[in-house]
């Protein structure tokens, strides 16, 4: 039996193993989501290092694709080896991980590429310096800013580092409005850019819940994703009951600085198909031949769908199998989108096709 | 001769001394913006305090209204008086004065009548701070707010205060992610409100311009407004020239709040009518009987326009003619509501015909 689905239009069918038999003889490459689908925080999904040790012995190669900007690649490939999920060890540790902290690193090394000595102002974690640092771009500003005098003007005549040529927007718990005006003084120079890491609205949940209470799957994350905001689409209205919900997430700080500079970001992560394209220059992939596996539908399978990769939603998330009903049936064509071809309870569902 | 505008579809005619005449024969109020309109930061424009005073001798009502949240009405009356203005003092001062930081009070007193000994966390100023305490809301918040911890766990288990019914955003040069965590666990309890003063994307010029250099009316006022945001109209693209621009304003942090909080503000300022009413309230506005005066287009007319008043555009600040003529012939329907009825060089302008 072939697979039954492939790029847009998909379906949604469960895949049993009958289907995961059939659709992983037509694939040579599976590229995974990490949290909510390897993990929820410090905890391996129930399986899921099984599944991708059974891959690995299978000959597939894997991936790992992630918003999160605030962990280096190597720091990425050390959790995958230490939660059981394998992956090299030593020179070539993390060519497997594709975290928006590198990939941004990439994009300035491209778009910068000839001139000298480039640096970066980055509201961003010591990871994202890290990587930059790496690729030759100089990284200022990380860490705290204090508020320099009690006036605009004041504020405006705080000393700015020369050749600054790219403001790079990350998850940084110690943004602030100083940081956001730095940021607009950088942006008025010729020639500078504006990248966001990735639009996410709330950071992941740790340990599938932050506070202590009812702690499901889906508790307190919000539907909202990178649309968000006062011209997107509706924001959700305040519920009767209050519910635990994680943290502020990058694309909050990416909007400040749209906005106060009233330019858009280039934005590295998922849905973004830079980040697609980054695993690919380096992959030499076969879209046909690769799947994508993600727990959001608005992230890594419209990632998927965007990049004309099979797509597999697995249930260990943020979405459910009612978000996927509601874009089926959504008279939007870009939620019509954010439909995968399959899904599975876990990627630990994969086991039975791989242990015949 | 009768004013030969009034309402929508505005053509935009320059008021002479005749048509002025005409104009103030029909009116009893004139609202004006401040910033642009009377002063540039410490500087009256030339001739618009004798315009005042001649209004104030003719019998006419006048009535502040400004977006700024940063100061009380007692602040603001003081300004007025001190920069020519005139104006009541004593107790009576700043009866004219409608800012964003009474107006959102006034909003919260009746959003949150019956609630007992409400408090409103509020990333904002003293002064808007001080007019909440004035009819009877306490503010927490105010002031820095160091990161508290190094996870999310952390932040997320800083203590919060009781009884907090609202969560206000105004101008807040200390605003923080840390203040932004702390305004979405706010944000998730049972009916907690969230009102942003205004939705300006810069601060207003002071004194014309901020840093040294060519200094024009329009200098490095970016064109945005309240629309502005990843899926609002068109960022402006980043051009060859550097030019200065004031600091990022109050709809900068509105956003990165309504982004985390997946919720909608309400906003108080210009053009949100609910500023208007306030005046309406306090002053038993006759709307065709009132001109509003103002230098934005996006703000000032578009409030005037909104709300059935005469509309006059000064050239003194922010917008310009051709501002006007892109309005006008804009395919877009709200764009086209941002066209005044008359336009002046300045308000001093008015003089001739007040002085026959």
């Amino acid at each position: 039996m072939a697979a039954e689905a492939g790029g847009r239009g998909g379906r949604c069918v469960r895949l049993s193993a009958e289907r995961a038999r059939a659709l992983l003889a037509d694939v040579d490459t599976l590229l995974f989501d990490c949290d909510g689908v390897l993990w929820r925080g410090e905890t391996a999904v129930p399986g899921a290092p099984e599944a991708l040790t059974a891959l690995r012995a299978r000959g597939k190669r894997l991936g790992f694709i992630t918003n999160n900007s605030s962990k280096t690649r190597a720091a990425y490939a050390e959790k995958l080896r230490r939660l059981g999920f394998g992956g090299p060890a030593g020179p070539g540790a993390g060519l497997e991980v594709f975290g928006t902290a590198y990939c941004t690193a990439l994009y300035l090394r491209q778009r910068l590429a000839g001139a000298p000595a480039p640096k970066a102002y980055v509201l961003g974690s010591p990871a994202l310096a890290a990587e930059l640092e790496a690729v030759g771009v100089a990284a200022v500003g990380v860490g705290p800013e204090p508020l320099q005098g009690d006036s605009p003007a004041a504020w405006l005549s705080a000393p700015l580092e020369p050749d600054v040529r790219a403001v790079v927007v990350g998850f940084d718990p110690h943004f602030s409005y100083m940081k956001l005006t730095k940021a607009v003084r950088y942006l008025q120079q010729p020639g500078c850019l504006l990248v966001g890491t990735n639009m996410d609205n709330r950071l992941p949940l740790e340990n599938g819940c932050f506070i202590a209470g009812p702690c499901a799957g889906r508790a307190g994350r919000a539907a909202g994703g990178p649309a968000g905001g006062r011209a997107g689409r509706p924001l959700r209205p305040l519920t009767g009951r209050p519910r635990p919900s994680p943290p502020a997430g990058t694309g909050c700080l990416v909007h400040a600085v749209e906005m106060a500079a009233q330019r858009r970001a280039d934005i590295i992560g998922k849905p973004s198909r830079f980040i697609f394209d980054c695993v690919s220059q380096e992959y030499g992939i076969d879209p046909e031949r690769t799947v994508m596996v993600g727990d959001r539908l608005d992230t890594d399978i419209l990632l998927g769908v965007t990049c004309g990769l099979k797509t597999i939603l697995t249930l260990t998330g943020v979405s459910s199998l009612g978000d996927v009903q509601s874009n089926q049936e959504s008279d939007s064509a870009s939620r019509k989108e954010m439909v995968p071809d399959f899904y599975v309870d876990s990627i630990a569902d994969l086991l039975p096709a791989l242990q015949d």
